[in-house]
Parts: C-alpha cells; structure tokens; sequence
C-alpha cells in the first residue's frame, strides 16, 4: 500500500508493511475462529439452560485462549515497532511462530473437551498438549529474538542487545509451559490450569520489553 | 504500512493503523462466519423448499447480525477517526470490545435453534444469553469511552468530554439489553425480539455521537 | 494507515481506507471459505476415486462461486477507485452488498447438494434460491450506483452521470437472474445453469463500467 | 488506503494495494483454516494419548500445507514488490492462483484421511489429486509470469527478461507434481511424499527468483 521501497535491492529487503498485514490476518482469524468451538447445544424443552451451563469449560477455553491470543498480537505489534526492514529468514521465523500460534485452537479444543468429561488421566494429556503447543510458540519467538540480535541492520530505535535481553522471556515460558505440563500429572488440576493462565498475563506486562523506559508523556 | 513512527517511544504510543487493521480482520471474519450456521438442508425429494422455508430463523438471525456487526463495525471506524495514539491499555479495552464481538455468533446460533424448536422456556432463555452477551459488548464500549475520557492526549479533533459524553450511549445499551432479556421471560417471543432488533438501530443513527454537529458540505 | 484526515468534520466524510479494508477482508473470507463445502469423503478401500468423482457438482459450485465472489470484488475495486470519500448512508449501502455476497456460500452450497442428489424439483428450487440472492447483490449494487448518482461530491475522476449509466447493469442483472429463476422450473438443469454462470462473465468484461475508454498505455 | 492514483485513467491501471491486500486477506485464511482438519478426539477415558497419536496424518498434513501456503506467500510478495500497476487480467490471473491456493485444503485432508486409514490404493489416488492441484497451481504462476513478461510497462526494477526466466520455475514445479503423482502408483507410499514435501523448499530458496543477485547490506 504505496510503501517506500527499499533503497537497496527491493526485493531482498522489504518493509514490513506485507508481513504485518499477512501475519494481523492469521491473528485475527485464528481469534475468531476459537468461537466455532462453542456451540450451539441441541436441547430438550427447558433444558437449554442446563445445557448451556454444563458446556463451561468452553467459556473457559474461549476467554483464555482469545486473551492469549490477543497478547500475541500485542507483544508482535510492538516487535514489529522495532523492526525497519524484513528479509527471507526473518519472513521465515515469523512463519513459524504463526504456525504455532494457528495451531493453538486444536489444544484449545482438546483440553476443553477434556476438562469437560472429566477423566483426570486425560485432562493431564490434554494439558501436556497445550503446553507442548505453547512452548513451541515460546521457542519461535526466540528463533526471533536471537535472529534480531544478530542482525540489527533490521531494526530501528533500538540495538541489536536489546533483543538479545528479550530471549529471557521467552526462556521464562518455556520454562514455565513445561513446569505446567509436568504438573498435569503430579497435581490437582486446578494448579496447571492457573500456570497456563498466568503466563499469558506475564507476557501481557512485559509486551514492551524487560528493560524498563521512561513513561511516554502527552505530545 | 509506511506509518509515521511516533514521535516519543514508538513502541509505546503508537499509531491506529495495525489497530485498525486488526480490528477490521476481526469484524470481517465474524460477519462472514455467520452464514456457517445457514446450513444446507438434507432434503428428501420435492420437500427442499418446505425444509428451506422452516429454517426462516437461521436467516433472520443472520440478517440482524451481519446489521448488529456492520453497526459495530461503523461506531469503531467512527471511533478511531477520533483517536490519534494507541497505548497497552487502549489496545487491551478495544481486545475486550473485539471479544465479545467475536462471541456473537453463539448466542445467535442459540437464539435461531430455540426459536426454529419454539419451547417457550428455552427461547426465554436464549433471549437471555443474547441479551446479557450484548450487553456484555456495551459494557466494553464504556470501557473505552471512560479510558478516552481521562486520556485526550490520545485524541484527536476532540476533547475528553465528547467521550464522556458517548458513555451515555453504552449506558443506554446495557438498560436496553437488560431490559430484553427480563422482558424474554415475563411476555411473548416478540417484544424482546423488537428490543434485540432496535437496540443496533440506536446504534447505527448515533454512531457518529450523540452530540449534534454541522452537516457536512460537499468540497 | 496513516490516512490523510478529511478537511471538514474527519468522522462524517472519512476517506475509503478503511471501507475498502473491511470489504475486501469480508470478500477474501467468503471466497475461502468456499472449500469448506467441498469435504473429504470417507472412503471405504479402493473406492475413493469413484467417491472423488461423484462429487463433482462440489467442485463446480467452488469453481463458479469462487469466480463470481471474484468478479464481485474486482468490480468492488473498480468502484472505489472512482469513491473519494466516504458517508454514512454509502457505507451502509456498502454492507448491504457485502451482506448479499457473505450469503452466497448458503445458496452454492444447496445448488450443489441438489444437483449431486438429482431431484429435479429440488434443482428448480435450488436454481431459485441462488438466483434470488444473486439477483438481491445486483440489487444492492443498484443501491450504490443510484446514491453515488446523487452524492457526486464523494466521486473523483468522474460524475454523477457515470454512475447514472452503470446502473443499467445491475439492472441487468436482475432481470437475467429473475429470467434463470424461472428459467429453473420450466426447461431442463442446464440451461439456468449456463445463465447463472455467463452472468458473472458479464460482470466480469464490464468491470470497469460501460462507458467506452480510451485504452491506457504503457507509461 | 491513501494510495496514489494511476497517473492514466485510475480505475484501468490501479496501484497494487489493493490486489495485495485482498491476497494476502486469502492466504491468511487459508493458512489459518488448515488448523480445522485436526480434531479434538472424542475420547473413552485413559485414551486421548493413543487416539492424540493416532491423528499424526493429520498433524503432519497441517505442517506441510502450513509451510506451503506460507512459501507461496512470500513468492507472492517477491512477485508484487517487482509489479508497479495493475491491469485487469493481471487481477484475473492473480485470482486464478487464489482459486489453486484456496483449494488447497481438500486434497490436503483427502491425503491425510487416507494416509490414516492406510489403504493403498486409496493413497495412490489421494497423493494424485494432491500433486494435481498443486500442478495447476504452478500452472497459474506460469500465466502470471507469461503475462508479465508480455507486459513489462507493469514492472518496476526489474524487466520483462526476468519473468521469462522465472517461467523455468513454473515449469520446474509442474513436472515435480507430475512426477509426484505418477510414482503414487509406482512405489510405496514414502517416495511421493518426500517430493511433495521437498517442491515447496525448492520454492523457499528461489522465491526472489532464479537470477543470482549481490547480497544486500545493512543500510
């Protein structure tokens, strides 16, 4: 969309206008797609409500796994703020964590359905397979995190150690994605659960960076 | 896309566009997956028409809500005319709006099978659901109303007090809808069902606010 | 996206930025979520070929509906090229095209399911069925055209007169549809078929308007 | 959005904006629509870890349609920063490769049901229809090539020499696929599917194109 070419070979070093629009679509379809997972029940006479209650874990895995998505959206966004130019291998690494972050409706769906029926040997499956997913998804932002570093002819405002700094968080939830897939199965259910929520939120906090920056003021 | 980098921290105020963009893939998707719940009839030779003419609920339902998100979709774009910076918080209320918008297509697939069964007490019911995930929806448009309103140096064109004035409009929203969902259980199906219809039509007139303004002239 | 604000009030007049974003995000989610009507079948051994191939009226409802969806939006893009600004009644206008269009996979979908069936009463029915919302699109176009013939201070590059004239082809595509309607319930399959494809072609050569044009050269 | 007019007449050679955002609007969904072919199991307790593993097909069919959607997105996007204006039956052939892509998900999940069932014959058919469907896609990038090399007052950087060597690329692809089909009913099942998997990387590493250019350096 009318975007500056690059001033070397326009070919090989892009903007990031394409990437960007490309990877907010996938964001904003896998966010909306999460909904086909609630469905409406086939109810008898006056027991739509019933039904509608006994389907919670869905609510459940809509509101988490949206949120979570969202936050992806949010710490890409402001990735994205950092970065000037774009070529193959960073288009590549952004692929993957969009591949991993697409996939997250199916362990969504797993550990609803899960949570639901209510077998505890499944549900500490289902969790592990979140997990699993979503330690993957931690592991492309550090393929990302460690390409950036070295190459900080991409970015722009800041330096290369600024994104070499930003591999601790993704670090931090791997760690902490596969503390929760262990504890599926040593513990109550109720402990991995509130891991999994919790590491979204951390990433939420810290969606601009561990190195703390004077507060924006008023233009 | 070519935007201006903000002129402070960019990755801390930034501009609307990847907002917007983001935004306009989620109302997109969840207007166009509407019609997923208009399925075709497996019918037996010569009754398709009589089969197609029964499901007259799924097309109602889609019809007011392709309206309801189009209006949606209007007041955001009214919206962020007015908005010149995207902060963290700004961009966590407006995920919240797009949450609940993105939920819509539940409780109207619910709404559309109740009616198409018509047992009274799970059409009351399903008035309900429709009515408090609405409200749910104006309740995340206060948010971002009252966020404006203690942040103008977000804005543009106006000041906090136009916001503060636009609460009035939420507010109204989560009478109305409250109003539906009570009336769902107390009086026939069609009171609530006019409610649920003309709540989007308030909307739609005032989605460029409720205060008046000079008409526009051609340039 | 950085889009130039309107010179008089920016939230009544916005310019076609956005409008064009959400419709093409709504015209390239109808146009893939075509294939969703075509499944994979079940196959018992040896058998899926001759499965793959009973389904063939799936496939050419995705390759027609596909190709209309298509001309669809690049006569979309031929429009807004010639819309300078935006208004409220243009937009909502505007989602009552995208409406129609979001609808289409429903009818495609039972013309395909009626055809593979081969009840020729349900194929009349069908054949209506998808001439009525396609001859509701044309309507919708109808709708653009007659307002932007009044509004030409929103047009650039030509007046209200152009518009005047284009609304022949909707006009046009009303009749030919209501024509293959009927067409549907008095002759054999294939001549409404044949209609409902060349209409598409139709609106394909005249994409860019009626009006003879000098033919660009190369710059 | 904002974009500059055609300097001729605008609505017969448009910038790309639009077409590129309208295909990057399909690829996205398409990418993103792979993921609902991998179901959650509906599993007897103590079974969600066998039945999780015996879907690998599935997984499998996600991750190589994933990262081959994802290779035809950046080929797309090297295509257009090499294309200045848009003509209609660039649009037309451009829709052509969004037809091919978008089907992509069928002959994905026909491979990946049969390759879980395991019947051979079946497997056969199903890596044919595959390699079919991705021929016809190389098929289409042939007519785009072919048609920029006829047109190159479209081009920007580069001139209509290039595209004619890209062509090489186009008919790389559709022998690969050929090949790839015949031997499904050859050879056992590993060899066609290792084709399949390595056209896509052979189109990674040239998606800038045959040509060897200087290496870029940082700004």
């Amino acid at each position: 969309m009318a975007e500056p070419r690059g001033i070397m070979d326009p070919a090989r070093l892009a903007t990031t206008g394409r990437a960007e629009a490309f990877s907010d679509g996938v964001f904003a379809i896998v966010i909306t797609l999460l909904v086909l997972d609630v469905r409406a029940p086939d109810s008898a006479p006056s027991e739509l409500l019933s039904d509608l209650l006994a389907q919670w874990p869905a609510y459940l895995g809509y509101l988490t796994s949206f949120l979570y998505v969202g936050v992806i959206w949010l710490n890409h966004h402001a990735l994205f703020n950092r970065v000037q130019r774009v070529d193959k291998k960073l288009n590549l690494t952004n692929l993957v964590l969009l591949l991993t972050t697409a996939f997250l409706p199916f362990p969504t769906s797993v550990l609803a359905t899960a949570t639901q029926d209510g077998d505890p040997r499944n549900i500490s499956v289902a969790v592990a397979l979140y997990a699993l997913v979503a330690a993957l998804m931690c592991a492309s932002w550090l393929l990302i995190f460690s390409y950036l570093t070295r190459h900080p002819h991409l970015l722009t405002g800041v330096d290369g150690g600024f994104f070499a700094r930003e591999r601790l968080r993704a670090w931090a939830g791997m760690g902490g994605y596969a503390a929760a897939g262990v504890l599926g199965f040593v513990t109550p259910v109720a402990v991995p659960l509130v891991v999994l929520l919790a590491l979204p939120v951390f990433y939420f906090v810290t969606s601009h960076g561990l190195t703390p920056k004077p507060q924006a003021r008023p233009s």
